[in-house]
C-alpha cells in the first residue's frame, strides 16, 4: 500500500537489447535479449519461479502484424504461466507498464514482477512507420489533415520560438549533447558525435525541425525487474528504489490544448511524482527525458521544473544538462542518439537511471549521483509519466 | 491492500452502449454513451471530480486507424485530467483494464476509477475485420499459414468431439440458449431467437463451426465505476463487490499447448479467483462466459468447474445453463447474440452481472442471485481473466 515518502518498489535489475536497425531479429527475440541482460545482472533470480506477472508496453501491432504480445513475450522469455498484460499509450507505453507493475506490487498480490517494452520498427518502410506512429494522433482532427508527428512538434517549436525567443541553435545543442552521450553508449543506435553545424545544415523535415532535430526509428526492447522493497536484498546488494510515480493525460489533438509551449500532462505527472517522493527538482542528480524532437527536451526542462518557463533554450546553452554539467540529462544519448523503439523507451529510461545509480554506466557514468528522474511522453503530449528513483 | 476473502473493490455503477452495427457512431461516441449510461445509474457521482484514473481496453488500433485512445476517451468523456492507460490482450482487453483498475485501488493511490472498453468494428469489411482480429494469433506460427480464429477454434472443437464425443447439436444448443437470452436484452446486437435446426443448417465456416456457432462482429463500448469498498455507500445503496480476480497466460500458438480441449490460462485464472473469493464453483448463481464460438462456451463450463472435463456437451443438453436452469449462463445473450465488440466484452460481462446482482436485468432477471462470475478469453486462449462478484 502506498505510503507517501516510502519507496514504492525496488528495481533489482534491468536489461536492454541493442538498439538500432536489428536486421534478422524479431521483436520477441529483442525482448529475450533484454530479459537475458537483466538476468545476467541479477543471477540470483529464478525467472520462472520468482516472477509472478509481466507488464509490457508496445505502441503498434501494425509493425509486426502482431497483437496480443503480452502472453507471447512471457512465453518466449520462459515466464509462463505468469499472467501478462500489454499497455499502450503511444510512445509512453512501457512507462505505463512500469506504473502497472508498481500498482500490482503495492496491491499486495505480487512480490516480484517484470516490466518492459519493445518495438520492432525498421522492417517497414519509413512511410509505413510514419503512418503507424501517426495513429497516436487524433484521427478526425489531426491525422485526417495529413499532419504527422514532426509537423505537430514543429508547431510546438515555432510557438516556443515565437513566445520565448528560443532559437534553432539552442535546439541544435540538444542534438549535439545527446549524440555526444550516445557515442559513449555501446547499446545506442547512432554512436557518433555531431557538430552544431551539421545539425543546422541537415535536411529540413518540418520547419524549424531538421533531420538532426528528430529522434530515430529503431528496433529495441527493454525490461526491469521490480520487487517489494523489503525483499530486494534477496536478489541484489544494490537495489534502486522507485520513490515517485506520476501520470497525467491531456487532449489528443493539439488544437484542444490551452498552450503549445508546455505539456500540461507532464507538469501534472511531475507534480505527482515530486510530491510522492517528497523532493524538489533541484534534488535530481541525473535525468532521462523524452527528446523525440529537440524542442521536446527543451520543453521538458521547463515542465520538470529544472528551469523556469521559457528558459529551456538558455538552460542548454549554459551547459547545465551536459554530461559534465550540474544536471546531466539523457546520459544514454536519449531518443535522439540511443534510438526510439517507441514501446521500449519508457523502461529503457529506467534502465539508464538504474545503471547510473548503481555505478554501471561505464564511460558515461555520472559520479556521486543518488536521485534520478525519467520523463516519458506519449504522442504529442496527451500522456506523460514521470518516475523518480533513488539509489539504495 | 489485498486481504484474502475481503472485497477487492466495489462496482458502484456500470454502463453499456447499444451493441450492433452502429452506423454513424465512432468508437469515442459509443464510449461516451456507455459512460452516460453508468452516470444515469449513479447520479451521485461527479465524474470529473471523483474519478481519479481511467483504464480502457481496446484490441486493435487498425479498425479506426486510432491508437493512443486512453487519453482521448478520458477527454471525450469529460474525465481529464484523470490519467488514462489502455490495456490490450486481444478479446480480453477490457478485463485487463478492470484488473488494472482493481490493482490501482488496492495500491492505495486511487479511491475511484473508471474502467471500460470499446471496439468499433463494422466500418471495415469482414475481410479486414478478420485480418485485424487475426493479429491476436501468432504471426510466424499461425497467421502466416492463413489460419484465422474460426479455424483455430474449429481445431479445438474437433479435438473435443474426438476425445469426448461432443456433438454439433450440443454446440448448437449453446447458440439457441444465447439467442433466447439476447432476444430479451434491448442492448443486444441480434435480438432474435434461433432454432437448433437453423443453427445446424447454417453455412459452414470451418468444420464443425457453422455461421451460428460464431459470435458477431459488432460495435460497442462498456464501462464500470470502481471504488474502495468502504466508500461505495457515498455513491450507491446497491454496490456490488468484486471478491475475486484471476488471470492466466499461455502460449499464443495452439501448437505449443499441451491440450486443445481445455484452456490452461482459464483453469489458472479460475483457481486464482475462486481462492481469492473463498468460494467454489457450486456457489456461483449466474455467469457470463466467453462464447466467441459455441465450443468455447462448452470448454468454459469445464474450465470453470461447473461440470467435469468432457461433460460440457451434456451440461448444456441437461439445461443447467438455461435462463430458467440451475446456473444461468450468458443471460445477456453472450458474445453470440449480444455481440462481441472485442475490446468492450470483458467489462460488458461485468455490466451484465452488475445488473443481475442489483435486480436491474429486466426480462432476463435471475431471481435471488447473489454471486456472479465473468470469464473473458483473449485470442484462442493465451489469456484468460475470471472475476467473481457478490451483491451488497
Amino acid at each position: 500500500m502506498l505510503v507517501k515518502g516510502k519507496p514504492l518498489v525496488a528495481v533489482v535489475s534491468a536489461g536492454l537489447s541493442k538498439f538500432g536497425k536489428m536486421e534478422g531479429f524479431t521483436g520477441r527475440e529483442l525482448f529475450i535479449e533484454a530479459v537475458g541482460d537483466a538476468l545476467q545482472r541479477c543471477p540470483d533470480i529464478n525467472l520462472r519461479k520468482d516472477v509472478k506477472a509481466v507488464f509490457v508496453g508496445m505502441m503498434s501491432e501494425s509493425f509486426e502484424h502482431q497483437g496480443h504480445i503480452a502472453p507471447m513475450l512471457a512465453d518466449w522469455a520462459g515466464l509462463l504461466p505468469a499472467p501478462a498484460i500489454r499497455t499502450e499509450v503511444a510512445c509512453a507505453s512501457s512507462a505505463a507498464a512500469l506504473r502497472m507493475g508498481i500498482f500490482s506490487i503495492l496491491s499486495g498480490l505480487y512480490d516480484v514482477v517484470l516490466v518492459g517494452g519493445l518495438e520492432k520498427m525498421t522492417k517497414r518502410s519509413t512511410l509505413e512507420a510514419t503512418e503507424f506512429l501517426g495513429m497516436a494522433a487524433d484521427f478526425p482532427f489531426e491525422q485526417w489533415t495529413g499532419v504527422t508527428f514532426p509537423g505537430l512538434y514543429a508547431l510546438m517549436a515555432t510557438a516556443h520560438m515565437h513566445r520565448y525567443g528560443t532559437t534553432e541553435e539552442q535546439m541544435g545543442l540538444v542534438a549535439v549533447k545527446n549524440h555526444h552521450n550516445g557515442a559513449l553508449n555501446p547499446k545506442a543506435h547512432l554512436q557518433r558525435e555531431v557538430t552544431l553545424d551539421k545539425v543546422l545544415n541537415s535536411r529540413m523535415i518540418a520547419y524549424p525541425l531538421k533531420l538532426y532535430d528528430c529522434s530515430l526509428i529503431s528496433d529495441g526492447a527493454s525490461c526491469a525487474i521490480l520487487t517489494r522493497p523489503d525483499i530486494a536484498g534477496k536478489y541484489t546488494d544494490k537495489p534502486v528504489y522507485i520513490i515517485g510515480s506520476g501520470q497525467g493525460s491531456d487532449s489528443l489533438a493539439l488544437s484542444q490544448r490551452d498552450d503549445l509551449t508546455s505539456l500540461r500532462a507532464a507538469r501534472y505527472a511531475a507534480r505527482e511524482a515530486y510530491e510522492m517522493a517528497g523532493i524538489k527538482p533541484r534534488d535530481i542528480d541525473v535525468a532521462e527525458v523524452h527528446d523525440c524532437f529537440t524542442i521536446a527536451e527543451i520543453i521538458a526542462y521547463e515542465d520538470l521544473g529544472f528551469c523556469k518557463r521559457g528558459e529551456g533554450g538558455r538552460f542548454i546553452e549554459d551547459g547545465t544538462p551536459m554530461l559534465d554539467g550540474e544536471l546531466p540529462i539523457n546520459t544514454s544519448g536519449g531518443l535522439k542518439s540511443k534510438g526510439h523503439p517507441v514501446g521500449a523507451t519508457g523502461v529503457a529510461q529506467i534502465y539508464e537511471v538504474f545503471l547510473q545509480l548503481t555505478g554501471q554506466a561505464g564511460k558515461r557514468q555520472v559520479e556521486g549521483c543518488d536521485i534520478g528522474l525519467t520523463h516519458n511522453v506519449g504522442g504529442s503530449g496527451a500522456t506523460c509519466f514521470v518516475h523518480i528513483l533513488k539509489g539504495g
